[in-house]
């Protein structure tokens, strides 16, 4: 028997789009005498639907897609993920399901078990988890067939009670097959490896496994679908961040070496291995982390203008690194021609901030616009006076100024229609180090999970053949250079302490007492850790970040706003 | 024995004010001789936690609160709700649980089983549900004990497998104790009247129900503890939106009456019910829950100021209605001496725009600014030229004229140390009829949960003894004055149309072809269902809503930003 994996792009609700993909799919693999055809998890609507599933109307698009699609079900399997309802009285109205399609006909049904509900994952909010555990048998064989998070428990993963492929395993299963819609995030490549080999070695059986690729919003599905043989080796694995399809021969999977005992404990998996995005700062920006980080953003941001119907973007250029390697990163996302830069100096922008931004512009073969913040801002200030009068300037003056930009690249943006790119990198986010309608404007955020370590690892990365963002503006200081000779250090630590403690705090969920207890200076920590509380209302306004770590800022971390926890 | 409840007002997060707070309420009921006091859910943290909960260190702090508190739970009886480890190798590693404090100890614990995970709920991101069902043994008493959402299914509630109340019933309980921490939206009072007054007849026990009160940014906990007794009578609901206190004697309570199986069975509680809800328009704004609806704001505003340890609110006054009941309620919440409108009137405003907004501001006798946008915009207008040349005025000139606004009020909170209240409606929310960082601007939304219908009912009812809102204000048209002689009704029908429409598609989920069957055009019904869906990602960047329905924007609504769904 001969199974494809087809690991597609899909759209959310674009019920016809995802459609006559999987239709392409699905005849590729005819083209290939595949018996079948595998997709990924809810690709008839795209994964998260999130509260579009609380729509009967929904789900009906969903039956009448599956209905269409099965037409082309003739002689060949077709395995796909949809929500199903629960027609027993007991439980939510759907489930998580995936449905063989055969001869036209919908020929088996199985349900999610494993609901993720943590970080960015709402599953238990819709679905109901399975009630029963059935093998799909086809032309003489019999799948296992699981979905996503089904496979991550293999009995010591303390979120779930229950493992799935323990229930199926008794039926004596030929072949293992999961349905994923898996998000990147660091690491995650590492982690899915082993888990699809502890699965192939503990059963004996090949298993394949099928993600969806492309990004949903702030979700970056990255692909990589893996095939392991019963033997538990590495068989094949998919290209990231790009579609891919792939054929492959049960029988050749299911061939048995002998394995010994030790070789198949060393890759028991174990959740332990979770933790692998628990170690220091500079595992994040290694060389391979930056290098899958810069593709997962460049995926990001087409994915999101494509989806959303634009095709053009602007951003402030300050002249700094965020804003550098925003643009970069744009013009390899959207073509150079797509992007345009704007320059909105004022009294306190040095000079080096306007020729590093256009000398970036040049060396990108960017277009440009320089408009002066001086007169706009002159004239918030006279209209404000009598209100203000003497009163010394500040932070409202600061943030004016930020603001003032905001407005301006809001009108170009709104004027010619492009998505103005936000430009905050995680460590300001974290510390409220922004202007909200300022700086912190924006449709999409394109480094807002990224510490400023990471930016200066990404830069030299964009760097590493020629000169693309000026060397200047990797060695200057950071400065948001709203008032003279302002400094990011005047009041935050260097970048390597600052993005350590917000490390410790953010991903690792540590207390301020636990990290001082690692060797950092009191006053500091609990300064830094009282800034991320007090700035959450900041957040909370901000736009969708392009996710690339295990807790980002957004939907993946719920705080309250009105909270005390240290602050 | 005398049982107290404690209806009180918490503050996520901070220990020590729950602590104290809670000790005050023993004290109290020890003067008035209680054996037992009851506390509401999580009343240790405050709830909703949200992420606090993932950090080891905030656990520690609940049980170091729990250490502190059952100190003065020496000859009284204390039932309290925190967050408890699970000790166990399976489950997530939290409980949402209930401890009885007496004589100093932890004399028992039990755990919810039934975790809300729809709406503005996500307990199961959190909690395992309980394992195992018992009562609590105090003084010669059985106690059955639940949680909160753990009464919400008598058997009949497809979210949920299990009822918890008939694990607990086995051990004939004397009497049914439920701490609980349930929101404010319209119509919720009478489904807990029923769901109380179900379980106390249908077994035949007295049922004591203690709610939290107060708001926690957006969600309003409303209060009204109720008590019923074993025959089905309501022996007392206890204040809403304030904390209250009272004290009951479990005898009296027990005492049988004989009862008709027909008087039983008349208040049975079904989850039908719940649907409340789900009627027409009017009910939204009939006079009894745009009372409540009031009240719920004005605390909201009240909490989410003295939680934020602010005191005094800015606010833009446009003369319209929108801006002229925030205001009201902002006076009412915060003061009159805490509240400063601004007006900011350009070359589009109507005179009366001004005269009315300045005479909302004499009647509530509030301090004002009137600062022209002239100066500014034409500054932006003038910068802005060399780019967009002799392009026609449109919406980027309108958003700007909005933008300054929104620049110019967040200058002047920065400058004073004040909270920008919001003033956007439901209406226009759903709609996309604002613009981002300009009159969405805000630290907190006061009137985002309320239809422009309801908007009217409300300020007729500020208007109900002495004109405070000018009549004027009722009267006119609504309008954003963004450009000459715009009305709202030149691109949206009128209101009671426009939001009958909305409420089928966003409260119950209706699609554009069932809102059609009902009578309303469809041109109209699929432009409104698109501008709903593609301003998603506007909403998404908005400040917490007040909640005070069933289904508000923000925590309560996930829709994907990049979705195709009626887009």
């Amino acid at each position: 028997m001969k199974i494809a994996l087809a690991q597609q792009n899909y759209h959310i609700g674009n019920f016809a789009f995802n459609r006559n993909k999987i239709i392409e799919g699905i005849n590729w693999a005819k083209q290939q005498n595949a018996d079948l055809v595998v997709f990924s998890e809810l690709c008839i609507c795209g994964y998260p639907p999130r509260d579009f599933l609380e729509f009967d109307n929904f789900i009906n698009g969903c039956y009448e897609s599956i209905d269409i699609i099965k037409q082309h079900a003739d002689n060949i399997g077709v395995l796909i993920g949809s929500p199903a309802r629960n027609n027993q009285k007991e439980g939510k109205n759907l489930f998580n399901a995936a449905f063989l399609l055969y001869e036209k006909e919908i020929k088996a049904e199985i349900h999610k078990t494993l609901l993720p509900n943590y970080d960015v994952f709402d599953e238990y909010r819709y679905f109901e988890p399975a009630f029963e555990w059935n093998i799909m048998k086809f032309k003489g064989k019999k799948l296992a067939v699981t979905i996503c998070e089904d496979i991550w428990n293999m009995g010591d993963n303390p979120l779930y009670r229950i493992t799935p492929m323990e229930k199926l395993i008794v039926h004596e299963p030929d072949v293992l097959i999961n349905l994923s819609a898996s998000p990147f995030n660091l690491g995650q490549d590492v982690v899915r490896n082993s888990i699809i080999k502890a699965h192939a070695l503990k059963y004996q059986k090949p298993m394949l496994y099928c993600n969806a690729v492309g990004a949903q919003t702030e979700i970056i599905f990255d692909g990589g679908s893996l095939v392991y043989n019963s033997n538990g080796n590495k068989i094949s694995e998919l290209s990231y961040f790009e579609e891919a399809y792939q054929v492959f021969d049960l029988d050749e999977l299911s061939q048995k070496e002998i394995t010994t005992e030790k070789n198949k404990s060393k890759y028991y998996y174990s959740s332990k291995e979770i933790e692998i995005g628990e170690s220091r700062l500079a595992y994040l920006a290694n060389e391979k982390n930056i290098a899958e980080i810069r593709k997962a953003i460049v995926l990001g941001i087409r994915d999101y203008f494509s989806k959303m119907n634009f095709t053009k973007a602007t951003l402030g250029a300050s002249g700094g690194i965020d804003s550098a390697v925003t643009q970069a990163l744009a013009v390899e996302a959207l073509g150079k021609e797509n992007v345009m830069a704007v320059l909105m100096p004022s009294e306190f922008s040095s000079s080096h901030s306007v020729t590093d931004a256009e000398q970036l512009c040049t060396n990108l073969d960017c277009n440009f616009e320089n408009i002066s913040i001086k007169n706009i801002f002159g004239s918030f200030l006279t209209t404000l006076n009598p209100l203000f009068e003497k009163l010394p300037f500040g932070l409202a003056e600061e943030n004016l100024q930020a603001r003032t930009r905001g407005n301006l690249l809001m009108s170009i943006a709104n004027k010619f229609g492009f998505i103005l790119l936000n430009t905050s990198n995680k460590s300001e986010l974290a510390t409220g180090y922004g202007t909200l309608y300022g700086d912190m404007a924006g449709g999409l955020s394109v480094l807002g999970d990224l510490y400023k370590t990471q930016i200066y690892a990404l830069a030299k990365m964009i760097n590493n053949e020629t000169e693309i963002i000026p060397n200047n503006i990797l060695l200057k200081d950071p400065s948001a250079e709203l008032r003279p000779n302002q400094k990011d250090s005047d009041s935050l630590p260097e970048y390597s302490i600052l993005d350590t403690i917000l490390f410790e705090y953010i991903e690792l969920r540590k207390a301020p007492s636990e990290i001082i207890a690692k060797g950092f200076e009191k006053e500091l920590v609990n300064k830094i850790i009282n800034l991320v509380n007090t700035s959450e209302y900041k957040r909370n306004q901000f736009c969708p970040i392009l996710r690339v770590s295990n807790k980002s800022f957004g939907t993946g971390r719920r705080m309250p706003i009105v909270g005390q926890y240290f602050s």
